[in-house]
């Protein structure tokens, strides 16, 4: 494949439970889980998106075991999955990275488990990625990316995931695991 | 929904990195993402397979504490993925369980990230689904169910998520939400 995807797994801006705008800690399961499926599905670049320095720090450590550490000895697939994974401050940086491995700047799409006004369903979002790329995915930790960041940052917004269902409340990992094989996957 | 879907989180018998027969030890991690990601799907019953006593305690209390515990008061969404929760000796006590839920016996949906022979694809396994249940499918933990287990306690086994990706170590959290969403989700 060469569709030139990205994925970008924000930290900030993104809310907590009462709707304050946070920034959240990293999870070491999120950066394997995200890192694993990007790579299972060929994805050019996956960004970690965390501005606190400590944070970063974490990140850091936890890439450069894996990249270039002992993790790498004790477990190559796991090698594997970081070899695309990326640290970045905010989304300017991925756009810049994006732009620097591939010349153009990607057509962005959010994803959010709230109702938003227009979005757009998974079918038509898979038919514009077949004309080609590049294309940035943005998944939100926390309760999900601020909704006027996600606005004025995206192209598109994909609908929820089960838009119909009364619960809605998946994990990161799962949600971005179903957006990513219904956007990319062999059915 | 009334397709009376059940699904199981196998921590035994399944494979180590060595090929070995192991009892994998539960993940609180796992066993949050599969019970949000159930109850999103409107699954019946998740159940989560572990023979040892220990673990069992383990999940045990994660249960209670969630389903009639402080957890729940604090987090209610948590509270609702973990109604339908269960925890069994082995798949004879799940199957056993859905009986007594249902009045039959299930059909046994196996899963696997190994390439098999007869495997089935999930076209074929969602008719099936359609065509109304009780159905049970199988995830396995560690580096997947014990091939021998699968073939005699299932009556169908899907195909690798990604068959033809040359790199093919998804977590089990997010090969099973790729694979509910692509047995039971609106597309």
């Amino acid at each position: 494949m060469d569709k030139n995807i990205y994925i970008a797994l924000m930290h900030y801006p993104v809310l907590d439970k009462e709707g304050r705008i946070i920034t959240t800690a990293v999870t070491n399961m999120d950066l394997h889980d995200l890192a694993r499926l990007a790579r299972t599905y060929d994805i050019s670049g996956y960004y970690v998106v965390q501005p606190l320095e400590l944070q970063k720090r974490l990140v850091e450590k936890l890439l450069s075991y894996w990249q270039n550490g002992r993790g790498g000895e004790y477990n190559m697939t796991r090698k594997q999955a970081f070899e695309r994974a990326r640290l970045a401050d905010d989304i300017e940086e991925v756009i810049n990275g994006i732009k620097a491995d591939t010349g153009e700047d990607p057509k962005i799409i959010g994803t959010s488990a709230r109702k938003m006004p227009d979005t757009i369903k998974y079918g038509q979002a898979r038919e514009m990625i077949n004309e080609g790329g590049p294309w940035l995915i943005l998944f939100g930790t926390g309760w999900g990316m601020e909704p006027e960041f996600l606005k004025s940052n995206t192209d598109f917004i994909l609908e929820p995931v089960e838009p119909l269902a009364e619960y809605n409340h998946l994990s990161v990992r799962t949600a971005a695991a179903i957006i990513i094989d219904r956007l990319l996957g062999l059915h």
